[in-house]
C-alpha cells in the first residue's frame, strides 16, 4: 500500500482527461505491443499488482488487460519520459496476444508506397478469444 | 508528391487537437527512443522527407527532429496501430542522442520502490547540442 500512495501520479503530467499514453513493450524481443491511456487509479493498480492495468475512453472505466481475454501482461518494469507525459510499461505477454484484433502486437500495418498494408495475420479469431460478445 | 497526397492522413485517427501520439523505435536495437505528436502536416513532411518531423504543442509548430539539433531521424519503416490512433516510426537515430535533455532515449527513468531512478546519465549537455538559447 506504501508503494501505491507512493506512486499513484507522483511526477506524472496526466493531460486535460487526467489520462496519460502507455506503450507496453516485450521485455525479451523489444516488440511494442500496444498503446493505451491510463489515469490515476489504473497506473497505481498497475503498481500494486505487477499486471497492466489501463483506462478505457469508451467505456469510461479502468480495466485489467486480460481480464476477459487472459491475455495478461505481467509488468517487469516501468519508466517514464522526460517530460513525465508518456509511461512504459516492459511487460511479459501471456498468451503471446496483445492485439484485441487476435495479433501478436497492435502495430501490424505497415505504410507502403501510400498505403497501410497488414504484415501478419491474427494468431487467433476475435470469438475465439472473447466468446460470442453479448 | 503522389505519396503526400495520398497518406496525409488517411487512416490515421487524429484526436480533437488534429495530432496523433507518434513513437520513435530504434530501428535495429528495437530501444524505444521518444514519444511526440504528429498533426496531418508534420505526418506528411515525414513521409516526403523521410525524417522525422513532428508538432510542438508548446510552440504549435510543425518541427524537423534534429533541425535545431542535428539529431535527425532517418524513418526506415512506417506502422499504425488497430485503432489508427498511433503512429510507430522505425528510425536511425543521427548522432546516437534523441531525448533533449542529451539523452540516448527520453524513458531514462525508472520506478523504483515507488520513486523514479534515473537510469543513465545525458551524453552531451544542453548548452553542447543546441549552444546557448536565446
Amino acid at each position: 500500500m506504501i508503494a501505491l500512495e507512493i506512486t499513484a501520479g507522483i511526477d506524472i503530467a496526466f493531460n486535460e482527461q487526467g489520462l496519460v499514453p502507455a506503450i507496453a513493450q516485450d521485455s525479451v524481443t523489444g516488440e511494442i505491443l500496444m498503446v493505451a491511456w491510463m489515469d490515476r487509479d489504473a497506473f497505481a493498480r498497475t503498481v500494486e499488482t505487477g499486471k497492466a492495468c489501463y483506462y478505457s475512453r469508451s467505456r469510461k472505466a479502468a480495466w485489467m488487460k486480460g481480464e476477459s481475454s487472459g491475455h495478461l501482461q505481467i509488468v517487469r518494469e516501468i519508466f517514464i519520459d522526460c517530460d513525465g507525459d508518456v509511461v512504459l510499461l516492459k511487460i511479459d505477454q501471456i498468451g503471446g496476444i496483445a492485439c484485441h484484433t487476435g495479433r501478436r502486437n497492435c502495430f501490424f500495418r505497415k505504410l507502403e508506397n501510400g498505403a497501410w498494408v497488414s504484415q501478419f495475420e491474427p494468431l487467433k479469431s476475435e470469438s475465439e478469444i472473447y466468446g460470442e460478445r453479448k
